[in-house]
């Protein structure tokens, strides 16, 4: 995002107020996915999970979101050197999932290959107009596997396997129409909009939020019959909570609702 | 749908041809889904899903289409009480998917919550270009877990998290663009169109396409080849129905079918 | 395509290059899918997937692309028999995603029935902009039930049940909004615009991309955390392969990849 950052992190975290931000930050790697890098990565998203903040942001400083793995670990990895790299990644993914608060991608330049995979494993992602998204793996010779995994589930049968086999690059605005990403907006606007999307995404009361997250996710893959079943007890349960009492009493009254911390 | 009705039944059914309009009649409560509103919906259902007719219009009476669950109700509910309004309500939808008629849901004004899910549920779906659809448990203490069962399976998996999280209310075209309904149309033309859809849905040989219908909820969740194996014996079986060998015989003969009653 | 085509085997496989083409040759049936048309189609996939060729055009000659199933075959059929006629179907469309290559189905016309059967369960797809899609067992008395497998998993659900109810004709920018093709192109163009996505659909390391097809269709319908584990080993494994080191080394090296035949 701002090609002048003074840190040398490779992933900084920041904060203001409930929402922080994690930022992508070796530009001159492209934010590529080395291992340490994932690892960095995955320890941010585990600190910000713990603490009281509702959102986040991911973003990438320099030309690109993330062009994918680091070619130049994967050169000289062994078979059990690939698996450990990606397993990694999918741990990343995991853990994006996993944390109680949304996660916004804020995409800008190119997201390609396991970069792609982490807007589309993230919760929404907002996209500039210039923004592309790639699965070039298919034009190599080394297919894109778990980042299809990640961006088959958002944009349907027949264009996966056009982004897989061609590998080509798709712009921001077939990105929103694919269902890939939430929006695009103009460049100068991306952060803006981001942070509104985020924000209107954590208006609720954060517990309820966060639940509601997680039960989106364990549903989504099943049977309809068997989803019910799951998401009936899961209502029912959260309808005991603190913040759904408060939810519903406020609405009855007309008020707002004071969230309880 | 009109304002001034008369009757003081919170749920008419009324018959035309072999056409049934199911009509939620709590204008005052904006058709809230109360668990006496909701027995009384599945009853209709069963009602209608037992006679001869061969499609069905589920409209509301009033300013919305529904509003979703009656807070009223869930504000004194506990844990048993929930969960016995939601199981009430996924009964309900099930219902709507096991009746041999074609159900289409005929959408003005807002569907929200529970109301939405019953849009999503639906067989088909039409809206006023005016109404809007959301899951605004997401900004609430309450999230919509059952709701986005059904919601997510129409919409896919970014704009299911959107919808959810931020609670925010979609409009007609985007509702359509996104998949949740079929068609966007002036409000002014939504009882016709409704009917149109209805009528070319339903052109059909009624045990066929109640075969059909049933078939394609069994099939939609399933791995490919599972849907395919159970595909085959059902079109296999249904080829030597009247149903099938009429269709057959009068397409090979170059006139209209005569269905068996 | 060529309704002056001389040939009259019903099957037609021509070779250019690393492109096969399979050409349905029975203009005067609207290319129907008689079994014995199956059988042969079946053995025309089978024979080039046991080539060297990387890519597979499916079209066929003369008005439309494919008519279904061939009815006075289906008159004449008792259950075995109409089992038989699906399973060959199922059998063919089996064939089609198994085959190392990728297959571009070329659509002018029409495909109705078992023909958009064809068409949704081929790899990509190209449409004329004057193409029709239809699954019109719904309005006779014979339902698409085999057809709406594929159909329903390109076009989600509530699309699914409009076309598969209704019968209607969908029309090409529809299909491709929908999501049933790739893209839809002036008719003049539909033969360029096929190969062109075909060639850049087969740019990769022919392995790779045959890799990398089945594994997209191992995974898409099952759980995301299942699919994860299964890509991981498939693209771990993959990384060792002479085409991946030749890839990955061509990137860092900045030079065109040579594939390993």
């Amino acid at each position: 995002m701002n090609e002048e950052a003074v840190s040398e992190e490779p992933v900084l975290v920041e904060r203001d107020g409930r929402v922080a931000t994690i930022t992508m930050n070796r530009p001159e790697r492209r934010n590529a996915l080395s291992l340490e890098h994932m690892h960095r990565l995955t320890a941010a998203f585990e600190e910000v999970g713990a603490s009281d903040a509702t959102g986040v942001i991911l973003a990438g400083n320099g030309p690109v979101f993330s062009a994918g793995h680091d070619f130049a670990d994967v050169a000289e990895a062994d078979l059990d050197g690939a698996r450990e790299l990606l397993r990694t990644c999918v741990h990343l993914v995991e853990t994006i999932q996993s944390v109680p608060q949304v996660v916004v991608a804020r995409v800008h330049g190119l997201a390609t290959a396991a970069g792609c995979q982490l807007v589309a494993d993230c919760d929404l992602a907002v996209a500039g107009n210039n923004a592309g998204f790639a699965a070039p793996g298919g034009k190599g010779g080394w297919f894109c596997h778990t980042p299809m995994v990640a961006i088959s589930r958002c944009i349907g049968r027949k264009r996966a396997l056009q982004m897989a086999l061609t590998g080509d690059t798709i712009d921001a605005p077939t990105a929103t129409e694919w269902g890939l990403v939430n929006m695009a907006v103009p460049d100068a606007d991306l952060d803006e909009m981001s942070h509104d999307l985020l924000e209107r995404a954590t208006r609720g009361a954060p517990r309820s939020t966060a639940l509601g997250k997680q039960a989106l996710y364990a549903q989504f893959d099943r049977p309809e019959r068997d989803a019910y079943t799951y998401a009936v007890e899961v209502m029912a349960a959260s309808s005991q909570t603190p913040e759904a009492r408060e939810g519903i009493a406020a609405f009855l009254e007309k008020r707002s609702p004071q969230w309880p911390r």
